[in-house]
């Protein structure tokens, strides 16, 4: 069982990596790109015994209190 | 329209953050966690007048020229 969590900072949080991107993209030809966010991605193997429920809130701590700062973060998640 | 780009490194490359955010995850006691990759996420927002078959090609090739090193890395997307 795979777990996908997404941690972005939350919009009221400067992006400097994003806007450092976005302005390479616009040198590049790619205007079309309006706003850039960088964030971080971690795909987490779960032990198969798991069951649903438990791996979700397993996922959720994990993602809550490692993953993420909540001061300038902010996270999502899926299971498959 | 925005497109959410997930770029992480291919398999048979070594991830020592991933690595270490895992053992880190073990010593608090996750140890369903078999194994953790750590990659980048981006959110690009694009210009709505693109159509979609016109945002799919942008974005493709903005992941694989510029956000991926195609050495290293793979990256997956999708648009909404």
């Amino acid at each position: 069982m795979k777990a996908h969590v997404y941690v972005v900072s939350k919009r009221t949080v400067l992006d400097p990596q994003g806007q450092a991107i976005q302005n390479a993209l616009r040198k590049l030809g790619h205007a079309d790109v309006t706003d850039v966010r960088q964030g971080k991605y971690f795909i987490l193997t779960l032990d198969d015994s798991l069951d649903g429920a438990a791996a979700h809130s397993e996922v959720e701590r994990i993602a809550s209190e490692v993953l993420c700062n909540p001061v300038m973060e902010e996270f999502s998640f899926q299971i498959d």
